[in-house]
């Protein structure tokens, strides 16, 4: 749950992207003319990002009138019209390619998750984001990927310790990191070490972290690690997972899977603003709901 | 040329998001503890963001040293190294995760225009970008397809004219839009007009417009267009252009082919960073070359 | 076309320039204190930045009301009244200042624009602006300058190409900083070339450029540059041109004047904000118009 | 005495506004082209900015370096070279005309000042601004209209106390207005009172103001109120005073005369960037002086 | 009086640092649940901040509904109820703590004000603060001073004069220091001197200045000083007054009090914030009052 | 650990509160004048902030020398020397008052959490904060509970669940409340239960929750709780502890403490800065030691 102001300054950047110094094409319109517009998606997906899309509408024009047919989280196939419009012309205009590109790149998002939670159906293993986000976006990403059915693993380096190899090396053991970790954070904090042998596992149990994740495993160790873990810790299994793998991973036990790709690397979800006939449009007429 | 005052914002927003309130796993190391890194490529491609990745660690820490390997625009392999660092353990933690998704990320949309270059080889067409790109990224975004070879387009709806069907709609017909437009503007913004059929393409030749689109005409439509045009305007062919039609579309003759996906659907360019010996660790012996 | 979220930044600025910790003054009148009030001309001129206006009482005050009686563009006489405002007395107080400094500097521009413009009357010839701007307000004086009847240069260094005589000698020749400068940039940007001399303007000719400015021509040199353009290009003049000269140099028949005065050098066009009777103000009585 | 970080935000506004997404031209120069420049006066009059000048080019590219040959405030002729400079060609072509419009402007204010101090040379009476200012530059203007001699009225609402017509209306009288001012104020804060008849004048005094403003008086009534007054405040002159006027207004003995204009209506004083040869440029030369 | 906008800024920055990205426990609460809420005091003691309470909760939640049943500066007991508030319980879970934040520490600033203000009743002194505040809050804790019943004393280093021994000591002489004062600032500004001696003092008095601050003096020497000023300056008494040495003080005749404390050491006022039932919640109902 | 760029907002924030449009005061000194200066405790305590404060003093001049003597977290004593500068006059009076303001106020908080840590000696309890800080300073305040020998409590809404009352009547049941929490966040997160009862303990032990929190139970109810959790989950208590119950609430064997008292109740600890000889200071002199 996060309020508008939090992603109210992203907008208007991503805003300010289109506009700089104004829209030259928009003189064309009167500036009287008013129509109805509608978005719809051009591809099977789910959808993301239609508050954000609001906000952008909103933020170019306060009069701007909108009604949401689908909510974030909801899936939509070719033709499917998430959001309709009434407002000015030359705002609609002026917003739209932004208002796009947040609800196609948020929905790739939601959508790719969603993909990689169905192929793991039936399985009792959650599937989790990384902090290999785009820059600016991590907030909105991490929101996407909860609406395509996944989990959230930590947001950042502020709300959970992962111990690597490189803090392990520094401290002389992974005992010791682990002991020197909880020494500095409070009570509210996890801790998860990054384990590339069943050895380090069986040091990471011991120690008594809170997740202890698999790094770039084959199957067959997966499948030991999480004997050996026995319900002990939480175990995530993580790196080199292609949608291939994929279901054979979670079939090894691991409670968390967690995929870079998610956000790092994203196919938009195609979606499109159609106008209505300018000439018939008035505010009355479409708040009746006659065209 | 931009300065980097113009992108310091979007990398202390980035550091933000992963920082938060701190990184809590880095007091496992003395706050003396020095180290060298480096940064490398784990595949092929264009590298682009060096630049920003310099400026991701120099803010976290001013006295962090950097050698530039490669430069924006130059391509890589696995294994390719592209930046050295030395300094602190706990600030090199600290830039990590954000320096490379800058990096990932801009050499992922480098790399994706290189190849549609490639692909192109030998004929005299320009591959753009279009206004599809991510909130926030823009101006790196099309740097990033200069830098893989390709040309921006309009960098927004300030810079250039694009009269589409509602814009034509609106002014009763393709010659009233221009001419509207041309009224408005300054004698330094070029004019386009996006056409669907060939009667549009000759309307906006009779209008003197600067450059004409065939918006998702196919391939015979296209060569027509082109005779048509006979160098009178650019040509500019878009929509629904992918890797397997991109070499046809480009033989049709026309100017320039630009690609939503270049910066819309972008799969990030894996790179990695990894740590030396922090135990030997000194300035002095990093400077010489020691080590 | 802008929106009201890009300049409302600047607006807040100028308000808290004026107010800092607030406004000392005001307390004199009780808070529950309303009132009616008008701003008007107290010169001839074109009136610009009524919106800036409306917001900048907006901002300080959300439950004000306001009418606009005149729109940017329109010319005003001395006693002309522009907007008429109802709100709270202490509020009306705190925006007055700010909201004026806005409307008498851009009326300024438009007015000296309109002045300019008015002097090339029936000529077949534009008047623009530069970048001699005042810093932080390029935006606004531009459109001032386009509601005063003149149209814009580029608005900065990102959205057309200038070659002067420092990129001409580093490339080389003139055509070869065209050429360069061509193979750099996309389809959608133009090109303009600084000419000292005749012989200047016939090497840019040669090279098609699509603008040739004739910098500090005499007269003469610009009636002779004109026809050996002969419309292959867009002339321009510009450097040293004066009220006096205005003219003569427009009927050399070149394109477009540009004009740094009309930004850099503005004299305010003077208006007055008048508080009407706070005894008997009520939002009632307002909004039937009975006072 | 205010500090760079205090004007920053503007310097990096205004070089947006004229970099947007970077410099087009630029690009004709090589990334290693360096050169020397000078910026010099073109005309008469006291120069006002430099240290802001420094920070633009500073803020484009830190290792620029910058002679300062003289100091806001010192006074200029056509050819007196202000700054010379040492740098990437492309660093200093992108920060030229910002550093242009802030030293041209600014020095417009303390010359357009400097001019009013002579105009009343050998009287006791000091030239000050008003809040008339210019929208996001009121601490530089004041600034400027110091380094030409003149002070600084309040700053805005919150530094003094400034009691018109409407507060004295809604108070019931001036005395009544000036107590109500006293006990809302604090120790450190002065009241003026606008003043636009000798009664009034008589009332002020009366109620021990800090500050009496004869508005808009003729120059008989402002002899007589400087004699009423005979020293217990400060006596102000404003409103409608020319070039014409000032010494007259001076000559009445009031202490004070505040001239809108000094920030209103502002000539730009011209000044210009040459660049040196660029081909033999080094840093080196440069800074043992060699060319 | 300064205007929302002005505190704006630091309510996001506040409910930032409490959201960062979201608030995880409030997925609980269906989106749609509504209810009333009170908040109410704990404590005895001046309720200051209702404003930016209100603020705070509108800016999570445009729709919340607020009434204030207190006013800022009003007095409190345990129990009463200064604020209700109707809306989403999301949002007023996520608003509460910093809302609360707010309250308690402004009105914890009142409270102490109140308090000196009390204790020095009777007598012909004021109560001020100093610069001692808490970064980023000095408008917010110099307002709640106000509300207080004490008065500000100046808001910075620039909005009036306060020269110190160490300022004495660079210009020579007091006399030097406070004519050199004179001479750079406007007619607006009063003059302070630190006093550590009656010698100090005399000097002072001569030199003319406005305020004389008594800095550390003992109850003897203050009378002294206040005896020998004889009303010709104001009298500041300021540096090491306790609760128990301030009536003592007061009685010496001094015009104001200054105190750190008032600012830097500030004790919480508790406020609660109470939610109704939630089940019942409807906005018609609460509209009405019956619940 | 995070970095200077994430509170140099706020550091700027706080200096143009108190600079805001310069320091009248400092026109006294020649630019040139320089000086060394150093601060110093006035109190006993544990000092804190002073990365702040020499970011502070490079804020205003970059060429400032700063010598730390001591480290956040030690502990000072009357007359202790933390800091010495060297630079120009005018910049250490500019920064004085905000580096003091930093350093008193986050030594404060220091001091008495160490208070607190001293109180409970020898127990094994953690004393932490809560979330009720002051509006802006919540990174900091939380850091320098660090410094005092505190552990930091969840940083906000975001890093961890807590259920409290109003979540458990909304979900129906403490378990309902609690499971569905667990399935809305990632595995990194967790849940804490706040109770009232020792019959809502043994729920919220049912539902496996990680930290229980005795909210305002008596010392009898806490040594059952903690018996009946018996190391099962992690226990905080929290809620009306004063200095003087202190120990007794950390002898019924809790594992953590929170204080609200830490954050939202700080008296500032003294410091003070003293400015050396003028006259006799160069920048070689302090270098070396000199003086």
């Amino acid at each position: 749950m996060f309020a508008v102001f939090q992603y109210q300054e992203l907008v208007e950047r991503a805003l300010q992207e289109d506009l700089g110094t104004g829209d030259l094409s928009s003189a064309i319109f009167p500036k009287s003319a008013m129509t109805r517009a509608k978005i719809y998606a051009k591809q099977k997906g789910i959808v993301c990002g239609l508050e954000v899309v609001e906000q952008v509408f909103k933020t170019i024009d306060s009069q701007m009138e909108i009604k949401r047919l689908r909510e974030d989280g909801e899936s939509v196939k070719t033709g499917t019209v998430v959001l309709e419009l009434f407002g000015s012309v030359r705002s609609i205009l002026m917003a739209e390619r932004v208002a796009l590109n947040f609800l196609q790149h948020l929905s790739g998002v939601a959508t790719k998750t969603h993909q990689a939670v169905e192929d793991v159906a039936g399985l009792p293993v959650r599937i989790t984001d990384t902090r290999k986000t785009l820059p600016g976006m991590r907030m909105l990403q991490k929101y996407a990927v909860r609406m395509g059915g996944g989990q959230n693993h930590r947001f950042g380096l502020y709300d959970a310790v992962m111990l690597k190899d490189n803090h392990i090396a520094a401290a002389g053991s992974l005992a010791r990191a682990v002991e020197e970790a909880r020494r500095h954070v409070g009570q509210m904090v996890k801790i998860e070490v990054e384990c590339e042998s069943l050895k380090q596992v069986e040091e990471a149990l011991e120690s008594g972290v809170d997740v202890i994740m698999l790094d770039n495993m084959d199957i067959q160790a997966m499948k030991e690690a999480v004997k050996l873990i026995d319900k002990k810790a939480i175990v995530e299994a993580s790196g080199g997972i292609t949608k291939d793998s994929l279901r054979a991973v979670a079939e090894t036990g691991v409670d968390v899977i967690s995929l870079g790709a998610l956000t790092h690397s994203v196919k938009a979800l195609d979606f499109s603003l159609d106008i209505g006939d300018i000439k018939e449009a008035t505010r009355e007429r479409w708040q009746k709901g006659e065209f």
